[in-house]
């Protein structure tokens, strides 16, 4: 069976090879090259296959279909323009062409949110991780504007290292982060801030976002915790959640409270909301996991080309 | 030289072993007994010394004049009682005597709060490992009415797992807790909420306090998240802490992010604070960082007991 | 297509969900159900399903046609009987039935030795999980009497914590295993070692076995480090171990030291060997690495199904 | 009173800071400069000092009478002599003047070991971390000459990522450590190993060594198993070692194994032996635990500082 060929440039970070193991084991792509700058010429055992990295200007742009960048940010939106040039389909996993960060009108490819969007799209822009776990889980409050206006939507998340990337920096040694846990970024100052603000104004919703992300002692997964007023009181929340994503195979919504091991290694995202007693405006607790990876990366983005090539969106991705 | 005899009750805990180990290092206080219920006989190594767990109803109580409580909620009371009655001064690790949790007025030992009221106290309640962290930090805030009335404090802190004691529990097994992350008591039914709230109301505030705990897979260390709306824009909120805790010995402020990492194995709390951008409110990111079984627990029990018997506060604990 | 349907007894522990797990995802067998002693009537969502354990009084025997014991040594041997009386094939993951523990003469799964003896073998006794690791490895030195008569076989092994079950045990609580290492079983007492010394007389080797195994602070995983004494110097050590196991898909032979990395989440061995410099008597390093749930125990246990029942050998097995 | 200042070279390592936090605590020594290379400049708040760390040229070596050297194998031997150019003692942490590594006859700081040549001595060549653990526990066998002829001695040992230093390298990265385990060095390869034969034939001990260090998911800490074959069964092994290192203040015996946990943060040797059952020779296994970075460097170089100056052996060290 004819498979379409697919590139991965900035293929040795942890999204990149993410992205070579579910396609190593995808029913309709195949990897046809992967490209690493630092560990070109290196092998890596990805998805049950040995994969070569190969230097960026050695990328066959022209053999590909598809080409997934996991560049960095900055240095991406220009090999996707090239891979374009080469008739290629792109999906963009960096920031550079996100909502807030470009005046393009590129399809964002939160699945659940815009999936009409995305189909036969030739370029999407694929979500951060925090993004994908916190939009998700606002979503159905967004979508009925039972956001209290001028309230603070308060977003505390946490992430297992790999998000910050493999270059080595000392601060991401073992003995620095085991037995250890910090915030970061605070103050409003983390990139994937633009984008949520985008979302949020979208929708409408007339609210502040006020994002805090910590480093956790794992190698994956994120868990966001976020307090949103509103408008009136639910009775009983987690139907709204429940009705909102009906039917939608990579969202579980659970009355239980979702934990990193719930959903690492699968492209789902956990949900659950509870209500917070002893408050005199109404409010809840979301509690939204992730695998940063997966879902926040590389299995978001093969949903996303199941999409725009019109094949199952399910294919090849770990639930 | 003569040392005061005291005596440890549920010493074979994590907060016991540490008061242990504090204690067969201090000038002034000597370990008398150690009483344990299931570990009874069993020896452990402690603070370079060897400590036998002898059986609670063994315990001399006359023998010492000094009684710390580490025993678990609902049995501690009586306890406390009981070495009161046999001439000792008693400090109870346990939620029995806080505010929030019992009609007596107990001196609560929050050290740097509470200082005047422990100067010869015969009984003090000790913190929980969460309101310390917590308290410390909104002190400076609480103390200058600068909280804005009707607002919710939102609290989002994580705590190592000696958080939640030595007892064998599946969900606290190595193999659950690497790798993971997860809220819990979410929806504000956490034990420690009373005593936080009881302190904010004895100042006067006028907010709600919105408490999501979450456990962290490492042994110890609390860091508190908090979120607080203010009456007014501070240009340089750093200073407010500063000027409220010049001079404590054991209160660190710093304009760096606290990391777990900086204050496990001492008795000190780590806290800053950080403007947040973007907000139509002003709004402050507090983040305050301790060892939970040293300043919140072991260590500052042993702070209050040198406040109440005079002796310099800092006697015996580790900076 | 017609599922063959399989009962798993003892499915609440780590063994007995890795089965579920494989089960659930495989092309041929069917979960019919799993029973459980203390956690009967709970949930537990395995493989992309949910599974319920029932009580083992509960178990419909008659209605599969294979059953997994991964009952605790002692109580295992009976339910296997019992499943055989029901026309059941059974393998059973304890050690009861396995050589140096039985008189009986029940297969020996350790697939890649014992292929031939497990087909339509109507019980097999599933190899311990440090065993399947050790004998793996000098499997191609026992099939060449290459070693040293007289010498001790030195093993030194380490288990991840889920070696060691999840019923709660103190010493098994995250903050005690957490940035530890000790050994255990010292001065060969380990269950493990009649089953390998059986294996290596039927070999004929005339050397004596000394293993100590040790406990890592992981989930997952075994590492054996295994000193060998030879009868003669090999040139190139690792072309005996390609030769012996050419072809077989769950080997891995590599020049590159094996890792837990490698191998967790697999149903693969992975071996390397290395010349010891500086020795009188030739010697060698061997290197083997497990998942200790997967290759060592179910994955294991599906392969020898697979192998009994006719089916290709790797159906529904993580490579 | 007068305390004698004291340089150390390379404070930023790991060992470099363990060295500046004892010495900010020891109540005869005091930090005259700590240097650094890329980290000139910062700070560090090490024993409950700040330090700042200067660049390597700006040392003012003549204003210490002793210096220690934490600089990497092969700059360390430079500096040392010019240390004793400037009329400092100095102790040096690196390989360069160990036994097996330099003709030079430079006192080897095993304490227990050598203590006689270190005092009033100008240099020390402090030992290894893994021949410090090794060394120690098989001391009385050695002394005893109760070492098999012939034999090999087989030690694997484990040990925490300190141990590799603190630059940033990719396999030393949180997200590669953590749940993995592996072997390094394989082959009798390892660094420590001329320094470990030097002593064993200094010992005059005809038997070989066989070493293969392991790399272990934990921050500090090393464990070795040592097995070795003895000239005749011994009835009461433990007997040997009590009696070897009777009044020892820094070595522990005990029956129990040793774990990494009851040696970290403190400069001690923890040491058990068992014989090891099913043997035509007897034989035992040694378990040897220690802190790397404490009585396997920074503590072992202030005992020998101690020493070489007539204080107490054990000032300001933590037990």
């Amino acid at each position: 069976m004819h498979k379409i060929p697919v590139g991965v440039l900035g293929a040795s970070g942890y999204a990149g090879r993410e992205l070579c193991t579910i396609l190593n084991g995808h029913p309709h792509f195949e990897l046809a090259f992967a490209t690493a700058n630092t560990q070109r010429g290196e092998h890596a055992f990805l998805g049950g296959r040995e994969v070569r990295f190969i230097a960026p200007d050695d990328a066959p742009l022209r053999s590909a279909e598809l080409v997934f960048s996991a560049l960095p940010h900055g240095a991406s939106a220009a090999w996707v323009e090239r891979a374009q040039e080469h008739g290629a389909r792109a999906i963009d996993l960096s920031s550079d062409l996100r909502p807030g960060h470009t005046s393009l009108k590129v399809p964002y490819g939160l699945t659940e949110v815009s999936r009409d969007s995305l189909r036969g799209a030739e370029v999407i822009a694929n979500p951060g991780c925090y993004p994908t776990a916190i939009l998700l889980s606002l979503m159905p409050l967004l979508a009925r504007e039972l956001i209290r206006p001028g309230s603070a939507i308060v977003v505390d998340a946490a992430s297992g290292v790999t998000g910050a990337g493999n270059s080595p920096k000392p601060e991401l040694l073992f003995a620095e982060v085991t037995e250890n846990y910090r915030a970061y970024s605070v103050g409003n100052e983390h990139r994937h801030l633009p984008e949520m603000r985008a979302l949020v104004q979208q929708f409408n919703a007339d609210a502040d976002l006020l994002f805090t992300p910590h480093l956790l002692p794992v190698a994956r997964g994120i868990l966001a915790t976020i307090t949103v007023q509103l408008t009136e009181e639910l009775p009983d929340p987690l139907r709204i959640w429940d009705e909102h994503f009906a039917g939608e195979p990579f969202v579980e919504i659970t009355p239980h409270l979702p934990a990193l091991r719930d959903v690492v290694h699968r492209n789902v995202v956990r949900i659950t909301a509870r209500k917070a007693a002893g408050q005199r405006v109404p409010t809840l607790i979301l509690l939204s996991a992730i695998d940063n990876l997966v879902k926040g990366a590389a299995g978001q983005a093969v949903q996303n080309a199941n999409v725009s090539f019109g094949f199952a969106e399910g294919a090849g991705l770990p639930r």
